[in-house]
């Protein structure tokens, strides 16, 4: 059993500490907070399902009036742990990288840090075999986790040589309110550094891209416009059939009530799901047109959970549990329950 | 064991399935809707936990061609149970009655239906009595509902003999696109007709107040001025300690993270909630402040599941299985949980 | 003096009224509508300066009672104008066809309109020449003519064959309540109307494009991904030299402060337009990036305003003021104040 | 003529700065920035109506680059000026007190500055004579300077003793981005600053109330209850008659079409008023209830322009100008135009 931390209990951890309990081959031994925030207030009323561990700085008094057990330091945890899943706040997990050094623990980082803390710039599908015993990953973010899934797709079954995407990102999360946007799109200067990161993966694909920040908190929507290898067009049922195997692909149609981003949320909610959370993409399949040599299609990416099963991959990566992407991705989904609704 | 169906899955319906299946002196024997919208295909995908009826017009064609199995007609239903109850769009419910009545068969009406088709409009605190043995009871609506649990619960604790109420009301629903708002705050003639309702449950009490529509999704904020009967004052603290010992009602604070009305949605998608709905309306410690013989305060109404408890606690009064409000509404808070996080 | 009346005094009739006062070659006889509108009440308040005639249905003792004069009836209108600026709501324009052709009167009609009502679907720049003495024009919608623009003066330049878009499209108009969503971004089914229209207009260009409404009110964006004719790339510093050449597009850029839709609306307000319009599209240099052989950007619509430029070009064109594209454009332009703040 | 400079030229400057233009028997000298911001761009692209100085610290490249002329610094504004109008961002305005007290100039600060900046908190109604001759003083904000016209107005009638206020504010101007609030409503504590600072304007009130943030742009709403002096009840009618003689209150009813907040912006666009800018708070004449001896009603604050006639009506007292609150806001009223639309 590979042992597991998560340090930074927000939004991402909370998903990756359930994502590993999950993994019927991975332990996860403890979470790390710094403060009684909702998220550790909601954990208390669950009766503490996962253990807490405070990080450095944590006023232990807060957590004693609010009735929050905790069984140790943020040092204790990486002491009895393999690998940490770290979702600190932005430019913490890099400060947080010197302890994990010094203890000899793996880690694997989230999207807001900086490449530079890792070793590899990590994604489950399109470049797993990179991660392979390296000590720091990194994962993309939730928008180039999605989009990459998308265009590996296509890749994988076509070739794919080129693509211009536009992001129409949520600006915040339900429950936020320290950022935020009101009736106001903004643009990002471009190419968007989604684009950029899609290259650092896909070294093949030439890609750039534009994106507008919206006022919503229910998951991003992706325009691709992709280009077949060498102008080998992509139809589209050929797109199509390629999306619809994808076992982190969830392919909708309009038709069947799935409107939009809210949709997804509204259908999670409804299967049930922990926090009416989703870890496929939804992919419209009336969204798909050509234009010329290319394929041009949209898709929704869960910005919560969306990167939560590449994680998980990483961990199967970094600690060699599985050798190769095809067997790494297919145990992550089976824990997930990811393609078993296709049946 | 009572018998309970229910018409309609829509957003009221599939909670008032699951509370149903969660009260153990009851059994839900099925559910009856229309067309394969999102949640029937999400109870599909979730293996049918609930027995579907078609309700008449409904195509069978189209449940066939999305792989949704269903048990009989609307009428089989109705046939088989003792309460049906009726959270069809508005009006449908009326033309519903007619079946109901036939079938000898009492129902339980939800807010969007006209008093009139009902012989008692129901609150399970405030007029629980007026209930019992009734054949048809229509609930108040969410705003409703838990603008008088909080009313209700000072007036049994000091005497309230007015209150003149500000509703800060969501526009939609997460997962609604065909009504919203835009970037803008809508005002309603007044009085609203939640004080309007609110005199025809307390009769004792008079009541005014202004609504205005808001672009937003997670729950109504409602600001009660509230006047001591015969000018006693409630203090601050009279009123602190009454809602505390209220079991729909959560008393919390701002400096512990609850910032507004996404945060109550937050903290149950972070408990576990199914579909993150809380049936506990949120009240502010922070908001409380007296004004003259008044007694002002903030409450957060989660308008997708507050009328669950209350609905169940009009089954028991319906169906006699509690002869007082407050041994239904303790059967009802045990089957729900609520109250328990108290301890 | 070409005589104009404008049928329909909301969003866009107010501004085809103004936009035809401003024209010296052009007067604006009056205006009709059905009921006492806040933008009647507003007429009134400023002292009436475009006449008002009723539309068959008005009831006269409304106006009345709001003390609103009128001076006859829409048939009375009709009698004195060569050309009537259709701007009454969807399906209205074409049953008022009837009663200009009855009256032997020309007519434009607003994108609302079917196709069909007109014999010409016009744009000022691509396809004046088709609409030279036309007797019923429609023009392209808000979306559709800001697109056009654009792809048309680098098709002028360099020549495009291809087009794939994004539209990122604003819900509702400010002061809109009847139409709205909130918090979530809706899909449309693809190909999106505008690609369609693009190519009725520039036949010699392939256009498809995806549709995503989102809750904001301060005009549209579009992402372009602009094939260059043949092959033949358009580099960045093309595209830029082209845009910023045209009177109809406005070249901006992030480190201006122009950082998303409502920095236009708030930039028009600022320079003191009436109702903060903007005639002009909004072009981001920032937003310009290669792709292979495409040219890839972003523009914003104003979408109360934009259409009154090429509506002003497109009586020209009927009562044959102009002969061609450039001197109608150019004096449309010089009326409207266009291309003046580039000096 | 009394000699005006603006400093801060942003959504409150600008709106000051065109207000005492309009002011004849005062001369707006020049206004002060840091930075060629869209709005300074904007005054370029007008033509330089006004002169601008630039601040310490400004970067003369910036302005030259953009080819924005300037007249000097903003210590030559403070040399050509009697009083200076402040509306610096929050804390700027402190430090440029040493600067007007070194100059021997007066100044009033927006209510982004604290209290004690000035010598007087002012409101050009319910404290004039407090500000007359007065070096320094501070504006009332946008909330308070509104919701003080509405309850002063009815306390010189009938005399008010208590208020319980609920602020629903909008979290956004047009345009920004910095700030803003997605999907969510957020509480602040009670009381709200504004009913403490109706309290320091009119001491002989009572006030207490609750602030909710929305995410809306368009103009606050504040639902009031007053209660008549010793219990003296203001019924419907007589609260009707007060509000509407007043010249800076609009009274509306929702039948003319004022749905909400919007309706105004819609409205003051539709009329031409520059920037879409209404002076006048708006009231529903349908939101007026009774409730026992309070009256209730709801009032719409534009909060761009709202605090502009009491900063005209401040440079008169502190000029001098006027000696009463009568005939100085009649002098503001009559330059402003506020009232005509009356008649």
């Amino acid at each position: 059993m590979v042992k597991v931390g998560v340090a930074g209990y927000g939004v991402i951890g909370q998903r990756l500490a359930d994502g590993v309990a999950l993994q019927k081959d991975m332990e996860l031994v403890g979470i790390a907070d710094l403060a009684p925030t909702l998220s550790i207030r909601a954990l208390r009323e669950k009766g503490m399902p996962y253990d807490l561990y405070l990080v450095e700085g944590a006023d232990k008094a807060q957590f004693d009036a609010a009735g929050i057990p905790y069984k140790g330091s943020f040092h204790d945890l990486i002491g009895k742990v393999d690998v940490m899943l770290d979702s600190s706040p932005g430019g913490v997990g890099a400060k947080n990288k010197e302890l994990y050094e010094k203890a000899g623990v793996k880690a694997i980082f989230q999207g807001g840090e900086k490449n530079s803390v890792a070793d590899v710039f990590f994604h489950g599908y399109a470049n797993y075999e990179k991660g392979l015993g390296a000590n720091y990953l990194k994962l993309t973010s939730c928008n180039t986790t999605g989009l990459i899934r998308s265009v590996d797709c296509l890749d994988r079954a076509y070739g794919v040589d080129r693509v211009a995407i536009t992001i129409i990102r949520r600006a915040a999360d339900p429950g936020d309110y320290h950022r935020g946007l009101t009736n106001a799109l903004q643009m990002d200067k471009a190419p968007s550094h989604q684009a950029l990161d899609l290259m650092t993966i896909m070294p093949h694909v030439e890609a750039t891209g534009i994106l507008v920040h919206t006022p919503v908190t229910h998951g991003h929507i992706i325009t691709v416009v992709a280009h077949g290898k060498n102008g080998k067009k992509i139809t589209r049922d050929m797109a199509l059939e390629a999306f619809k195997t994808h076992d982190r692909i969830r392919v909708v149609r309009l038709a069947d009530g799935f409107l939009g981003n809210a949709s997804f949320f509204r259908y999670a909610r409804d299967l049930g799901n922990p926090r009416g959370d989703m870890y496929e993409i939804g992919l419209w399949e009336d969204s798909i047109v050509e234009s010329g040599d290319n394929i041009m299609y949209a898709i929704n990416i869960p910005q919560e959970s969306v990167t939560i099963p590449e994680t998980m991959d990483g961990i199967r990566a970094a600690m060699k549990m599985q050798s190769d992407s095809r067997s790494a991705t297919g145990e992550t989904n089976k824990y997930l329950g990811l393609g078993k609704w296709k049946k």
